[in-house]
């Protein structure tokens, strides 16, 4: 049960139900950071952050995040769970790799990315722009974790729940699906789409 | 130096002119949070991002937010410091100690947080928005901490820099002293300020 009485929606849903001035930014950044035109792909991004959250062991995060990147990868289920499970062996670029180890690094304490984690993923082919996003994307997810765990906000085990919803979120984005109606054409608009 | 080639300001004002795309809502977050009409004195919000920023031993975060608070507090560097060393002896309100309880938890993982210390907060009085915020805010810091340390930005060590800043964000504001003018007007309108 929550901790605070929250709208009866499961996961993040119910806190950004309940306090829409804070879920207006918090929707902004997840879908600039997520969706937003970028090199590297919605369903890279998503991985990254799928990673972050099973490291941070959130249940909600890593369903829904899981089931948006399989969405955006052709419905790849499995690639998301070698993802999670061992990455270095998963079919993914070796830029990704490199990007989710400085993920991983940034997880535990931002100051654990070192020079030599930079310079291995520029090796790879890592722009300033793409080491930039997979540092903010690690530590946001750092912060929308501790934000659905910090709360005890309803977390679904069907794993179908997530296909459904992560389907949708995959097709129309986040600020589409997560705000009430009557801002949705304002953060359209603020975040250029 | 610097992970990617930044521009040269101390701390997160370096990736935040780097990418103007993520700062806006990184800014308006914090500005909602910890600057909006709350039942928490602004005082008392910048009290808890400084211990989290602390806990996450971010040297740029705890001293701005710390500098930023004791501008709220009429100065009161001491009781700053008081606060991160230990709280339970700090000349601050019980409902205070409570939410920085809470706080401490969420820093480590949300999951942490037990119905004994959300009871132990409404015993006293905290609000559902007061535990809501403090979760969040906990879990922000989490998020500015590794952004601001994956990066290696630049960190000053001088305090009288980090005083002056603090005494200006203190009365002026985040996306006012953040943001480039062109993007003011637009985010002071989304915060309704």
């Amino acid at each position: 049960m929550p901790h605070i009485d929250l709208p009866n929606l499961p996961g993040i849903r119910g806190p950004m139900a309940f306090r829409p001035e804070t879920s207006k930014p918090l929707n902004e950044l997840v879908e600039v950071l997520l969706r937003h035109p970028n090199s590297l792909t919605a369903g890279e991004r998503e991985l990254i952050a799928t990673y972050v959250s099973s490291l941070n062991t959130c249940h909600y995060c890593q369903s829904i995040h899981g089931a948006i990147a399989a969405a955006h990868l052709g419905g790849d289920e499995e690639l998301v769970r070698c993802v999670k499970q061992d990455y270095h062996s998963a079919a993914i670029t070796p830029k990704l790799k490199a990007l989710l180890n400085i993920a991983g690094k940034v997880q535990r304490d931002g100051k654990n990315v070192t020079s030599e984690d930079v310079q291995a993923a520029r090796n790879e082919g890592a722009t300033d722009i793409e080491i930039h996003d997979t540092v903010l994307i690690a530590a946001a997810f750092c912060m929308y974790n501790r934000y659905v765990d910090g709360l005890a906000t309803v977390q679904p085990q069907d794993p179908a729940l997530y296909r459904e919803r992560g389907k949708m979120v995959a097709r129309e984005g986040y600020v589409s699906v997560n705000l009430p109606t009557v801002m949705q054409a304002e953060v359209a608009e603020l975040v250029g789409r």
